[in-house]
């Protein structure tokens, strides 16, 4: 087994890795025992020499002519990347879409896991069906002790995202996911990353709408 | 009022658009009239010529010293990203991500209307409590004829990732929106975005891991 990356990965690798997890899970459940990188670079339309360079930051080498042994690439693949440790993370607004992400199990499969919500209406502070406990903003340097996090999840309106995000990271976050349109500024040394869901609705819709003229 | 863009814009743009649509929505609360694109600049930390630029593409022109009418830019923004549109989509896939998103109400205020879900399991299909009808995939085809759609939102399992989309596709879907960390193919003319929810984890993960070395 290897013991997640200490090294600070390029974003393209990174956003490659999870293609080829996802897709020798595909070959376990099949029962295939082994792959060559070409066969994962015709499934996933990647250069074989990229896929061989990215599998290379891993200890885990193909044979000739066999190609990789499919679980110890899974679960290589799922330790280097952190989706078999427990990271623990805050729900930072539980609205809708906060709601929503806490709802999502799938999230728990990859490694991690939402201890805890936090919101400033007292109708969803005080909610108790959502599986984790819901606390006000307020409460969160107390929560940081007795059950900590070292991941904001933000979720919050755009207005508030910044403020949110500072809060959280004085309260000892360490890094921010961002799920709001607004771009937080964080200090350096705090991880940070957006998921722009509204960015992709709008390249969607763009694209969409060039095909119907 | 602007119409939808009919030009296919560049992705770097589409990124930044909704960020400049946050920040506008946000002075809008705060009643503030006018905004230079100096001030985006600063907010948002893009170079103000790109944000020129960027919103070139609308027809709203800043006026010299005053800068643009916040309100008229939020109109346009929306407007241009069809945000202000409604776009029908299904949810093929329905569950726990599936689910969740059907219940985040936060994405029809960007246009989005997930009218129908799918699924496979008689378990979710039987479902009557997430505010839209759930049926089996086998139905896509004939539901396509009474409620249609033009986009699919991916939320299958991995190893049902293409199969599901393929579908959906054959059935009139014309822009498919994965959340699978599942690389699907698409024909030439049918849009595609991925929202990599997986490699953003992975990212967050190996940035924390690289500071806790």
């Amino acid at each position: 087994m290897n013991p997640v990356s200490n090294i600070i990965l390029p974003e393209p690798t990174l956003r490659r890795l999870p293609w080829y997890l996802a897709y020798v899970e595909i070959l376990q459940k099949q029962k295939i025992e082994f792959v060559s990188s070409t066969q994962i670079s015709r499934a996933l339309s990647v250069d074989a020499s990229q896929i061989a360079k990215d599998l290379s930051f891993l200890n885990i080498k193909g044979k000739t002519r066999i190609g990789y042994e499919v679980d110890a690439l899974a679960e290589g693949l799922a330790d280097f990347l952190g989706f078999s440790q427990c990271h623990r993370a805050y729900m930072i607004g539980c609205g809708s879409l906060g709601k929503a992400l806490i709802r999502d199990s799938g999230l728990s499969k990859y490694g991690l896991e939402i201890v805890a919500g936090f919101d400033i209406d007292p109708n969803v502070v005080s909610r108790t069906d959502l599986g984790v406990p819901i606390y006000h903003i307020d409460r969160i340097y107390e929560i940081m002790e007795e059950n900590p996090a070292s991941i904001g999840i933000l979720a919050v309106p755009s207005g508030m995202a910044q403020e949110s995000a500072d809060i959280a990271i004085g309260a000892g976050i360490k890094a921010i996911w961002n799920f709001t349109p607004y771009r937080v500024k964080v200090a350096e040394g705090i991880v940070m990353a957006n998921t722009s869901i509204y960015a992709h609705l709008a390249l969607i819709f763009n694209r969409l709408n060039s095909l119907e003229r």
